[in-house]
């Protein structure tokens, strides 16, 4: 079985049918970009209404394109074929109205040179995390039978959507790195290549996660001490070979010294250590190392209410400051704990003016109902890439990411900052992401890269446009309607019927799917809620807590330290109250736990029973899996509600002042 | 490395050394004991000091013997190899007292026809469950590498070990039946045939656990319903191809319709027309069923208070009484969850006269530290076997499960009922048993299903007198008595810092480790403990509750279901109380919980330390990995308090009198 077109669909591209197209320029991306007028039926023609040309434009933004219309025809002019690619991918985006009136030149660019897709795939099925490290879409598209597939048909498809979203780079394998997986490295990059040519058509370069202790597992040295001669030399060597096979490789992704893999401590060495040995190894060949800023102490004692995960991320990395090589990109998660459905932004993302950093995000849905669950993430991730860490006039994390933050060294903003990784949700799976709804996020991730202020409800609808195109280009409006009913504000809803207020987790441990609010309660992991019979939530305040409020910059400092202008959705994330606080909403926090999981649960109940008004408008395969993963979706919400309502009230002993059960 | 040598070093046979023995009879069992008094170094010497012989005494008791000594000679006399074996085995437990003064002949026979251990080995390593399902012993004696193991010469050791305790059946794989493991039945009797080989000199036959689905998974039939003529003839063909294999096969053990095995519900059929299929099968070779009565709701809704797991087995089974085939044994859990460290004792064991009931106990230590902590457990089967469901004259579980309970069925009584059915905790590890003193409970539980009347302290006290054998025989008094402290009432111990008051559960769900307050509290599994702000327990009286007390005959009817004689080790199986309730003690539930959990851990400290004395006086391996284990079960037992002692105080807010810390 073929699998599904995801947003590029043959009806997305008819507006092409039957045009004349003339493409000017030499390259892959180019005959892709041939390759595509032709599958979609175009004709080239020098006599074109379509002209796409690399040519020497916009020398500063090699994948920027200008884009207008004049006088029947429609031109593109590019200073690369990757950007007339993108630019071609533009002109799909606009369907028919790239053909209508005149239109003035516009110049297109990304925002983020590097937009990057982390691949958790294992080449080996792991006993209890499987094939892809929380992946909810089936094996991996990169490995079978415990080796690269030879058929690697399926990664092309891939490189053909993801360019069309704006995705150029992709790190294929987990970045927890076991024995199997580190060969890639090495003995097996001829494999690797492989992969690379794949997507090579579509301007994406490939990387590889690697472990920090490759120089011990794959070269027989006793160390893999990073200021070691013999290591920095092994490095080198191996870099070198791995440039010989994938002249354009992107680099290597490193989680050292986190959740078990090995890193620069052993050796009293630091991250700066660490990331630049690997740094050293690829500048010659203009590679980068994505070094993960998702440090914590994961042995921690649920006793100790002085030590926060929160505070570790920062506490590790921003003294470092400063100090990494320029081809380093830090990479941070967006929020300061692990892809809540709610969390603050990341205060690293405020602290490090003279670093690369990239903001980490996740778009397989580990802890948003793992692609069971409707969840379209984009406004989640707006809100950290519109965050504005030093008052609502100053730049954002966005900015910051594109090295445009305040005092941002001359490297960070000459190489424009470390950009966006996003962990990649696809699978095996017929729809590639298991939720074919999931595939919006997909999209949307890499859109975001090339423009983060796109706005996430245009967004959403552009995704619906491309993906249910019907014969013409155009949408059902049933379907638009509906789609945009279940999915537009899915993650709010999303969120009131899990964890509340930002408190996070009480998911069961291990899996991370469905509801158990003391899970994480008395574990090492350092993600508490600190309910008991009065309260709930985490001191995170500077007067009584454990000071994690202090990592921001003013306003925000004070914004969270204060009950009174601390944001309710985030309230238990800073704060520990009693039960009957009142929120800046009007009701208690006891209040706002019932009726936000009951009202979740009706309006869930809803939307479920909407999707009937899309049978036989959607393709029934699509039709079929969305009924089924809202079956499940609707079960999981009334178990959430119903577990932590339940939870609550044998705390609290306060009764629902609505009168709705409480088991 | 050979194995440790458990029970039967040679230092415990050294009464034996340089003796003239005299061993008249015939037989695998008779050539074992010549083996062994050979390899003690005793002389075969017809003018002997100690004579066995097979001969025609105590023809109702095939496996009995009698003992006596007089004018310097020691006479054993059985009227069967097997017999004869275990009369050798008691004079290897007197040692140097069965060559004393005179000794009265006294006649010994098992009050327990069938004494069998389950193993849960896999042939192949389950994913999560690992080789041995709830084993804590390292991989399968039987199997590796996928296959049964070339070499059996460890489980020769195992069947010699099991001899001298008594045990005379193994079921040798998993009554989870997975596909791999269900070939054994057919494809690889030969297999089967040889680990057989292995029992049979020691009076051991090997039984095996069998998929339901047995005809559809081997047999390529379509269905399995057990009224099926062609289903019936798929198990009496495979069955004769069993015995021409094994003639001395024992017969099957069945897990069905229970916790996802398939079974006869499927086919509208109930657990009678199940049994009794494969009864006839086995019937003409003289073979039997064990099925499992633990059979239960595991997808119960934690809403619905009205249904409770503790019902269940009775009332699956207890209807069915009298409709089994007389080789049918109906294999109860001695208490109605499952291996709690405090139940009450199955309701079902009294309520079935026309049927061959086992008893099953847990000999692995699942719910009871996992052989990382000392728990010694004959305390705890023996309130099983010498529970009296009818008052304090009546019968006991030992009876009933001997075939002498109230009003027992013709051929119940005449074939002795069922017996005893214990889980092995052996695997591959150098100790057996992981926990070198978890070896008493695999003594002990053979020892008990042939003298269920033996005093477990007693038990305790032989079973070191074996196994820590000095040269000459004797144990140094420090061993001993550092043996007692630790081993004699850890059960009480363990159970002191774990669950309180008979409520059970309370850890991490899945592995069964470790405390998870309400690890189960929200789940299908129907094991919940219901603690609020006010109160704790599960009230299973006829007046308010379940009614579950309700399936006691009197007087325990009465016992359990009032507040003012409900033992309070179990009033919280029984009733739902508020944390103030006064304990028969005179101390509060909360503080009882408070204290006991305290009291448990300085109690450990103190025998950990104790450990020390014995260094030197043990074999250094022992010391070492009793000393690491003991170290791991300081931390848990420390976790197990701090955990449950912050819970309750979260949730009741009443600080503990005694104003010891609380985190």
């Amino acid at each position: 079985m073929s699998p599904h077109p995801a947003w590029l669909p043959p009806t997305a591209l008819s507006a092409l049918a039957g045009r004349r197209a003339h493409v000017v320029g030499q390259g892959a991306c180019v005959d892709s970009v041939r390759g595509e007028l032709t599958r979609a039926g175009a004709v080239l023609d020098p006599d074109a209404e379509l002209v796409l040309t690399v040519t020497d434009v916009l020398p500063d933004q090699p994948e920027g394109y200008q884009l207008g219309r004049t006088a029947g025809v429609t031109t593109v002019a590019a200073g690369s074929p990757q950007g007339l690619m993108y630019g071609f991918f533009h002109v799909v985006r606009l369907g028919a109205a790239a053909f209508g009136g005149d239109r003035p030149t516009t110049t297109h660019a990304p925002v983020h040179r590097l937009r990057m897709l982390d691949h958790w795939d294992n080449v080996d099925v792991h006993p209890v995390m499987g094939q892809v490290e929380r992946g909810y879409a089936g094996g991996s598209i990169f490995y079978a039978d415990g080796k690269v597939r030879a058929d690697l048909s399926r990664v092309a498809d891939y490189a053909r959507l993801l360019a069309a979203s704006g995705i150029n780079r992709v790190a294929i394998n987990n970045v927890n790195v076991h024995p199997r997986e580190a060969r890639l490295l090495t003995e097996e990059i001829g494999e690797v290549a492989r992969i690379a040519e794949a997507f090579r058509p579509w301007g994406i370069r490939v990387h590889l996660s690697v472990s920090f202790a490759a120089p011990m597992l794959l070269g027989g040295l006793p160390t893999s001490d990073p200021l070691d001669p013999a290591v920095r030399d092994w490095w080198a060597r191996t870099t070198a070979d791995v440039y010989a096979a994938i002249p354009d490789f992107g680099g290597y992704v490193v989680k050292a010294d986190s959740e078990g893999q090995p890193g620069p401590f052993a050796y009293g060495r630091d991250h700066v250590d660490g990331a630049n040995a690997l740094a050293a190894a690829l500048a010659p060949h203009g590679g980068t190392v994505h070094w993960r800023a998702f440090v914590y102490d994961h042995h921690q004692d649920w006793r100790d209410r002085s030590t926060d995960r929160a505070r570790a991320a920062y506490d590790h990395f921003a003294p470092l400051d400063g100090r990494f090589a320029d081809n380093v990109v830090v990479q941070v998660k967006h929020g300061p704990m692990d892809f809540q459905t709610r969390e603050p932004v990341s205060p690293v993302l405020a602290a490090m003016p003279a670093t690369r950093l990239a903001v980490e995000l996740q778009v397989t849905q580990e802890y948003t109902g793992q692609q069971r669950h409707v969840c379209y993430l984009p406004p989640l991730w707006q809100e950290a890439l519109h965050f504005a860490p030093w008052g609502a006039a100053g730049p954002t994390v966005s900015d910051v990411a594109a090295g445009r933050g305040p005092s941002a060294a001359t490297h960070v903003a000459e190489l424009g900052g470390g950009g966006l990784a996003a962990v990649s949700n696809v699978g095996d799976d017929e729809f590639w992401t298991g939720h074919p709804l999931a595939q919006a996020n997909l999209y949307a991730v890499g859109r975001l890269g090339w423009a983060p202020d796109l706005d996430a409800h245009e967004l959403l609808e552009e995704w619906i446009s491309l993906t249910f195109a019907g014969p013409g280009g155009a949408v059902d409006p049933v379907v638009r309607r509906t789609l945009l009913d279940l999915m537009a504000d899915s993650r709010l809803l999303y969120e009131s019927y899990t964890a509340p207020l930002g408190v996070g987790f009480m998911v069961r441990p291990g899996h991370h799917y469905g509801p158990d609010v003391d899970g994480y309660e008395y574990t090492p992991w350092g993600t508490y809620h600190f309910a008991d019979r009065d309260g709930v939530g985490v001191d995170r305040t500077r007067a009584t807590g454990t000071g994690y409020t202090g990592q921001y910059p003013a306003p925000w400092r004070e914004v969270y330290e204060s009950l009174d202008t601390c944001p309710d959705e985030l309230l238990l994330f800073f704060h520990h109250v009693p039960y009957t606080h009142r929120l800046h909403s009007g009701t208690t926090v006891i209040q706002h736990i019932y009726d936000s999981r009951a009202d979740a649960v009706e309006q869930l109940e809803r939307l479920v029973a909407t999707w009937q008004d899309v049978r036989g408008r959607v393709p029934q395969p699509v039709f079929d899996r969305v009924a089924e993963r809202l079956t499940e979706q609707r079960r999981s919400a009334i178990e959430w509600r119903d577990q932590v309502r339940s939870y609550f009230f044998r705390k609290s002993g306060i009764p629902d002042a609505t009168g709705r059960p409480i088991h």
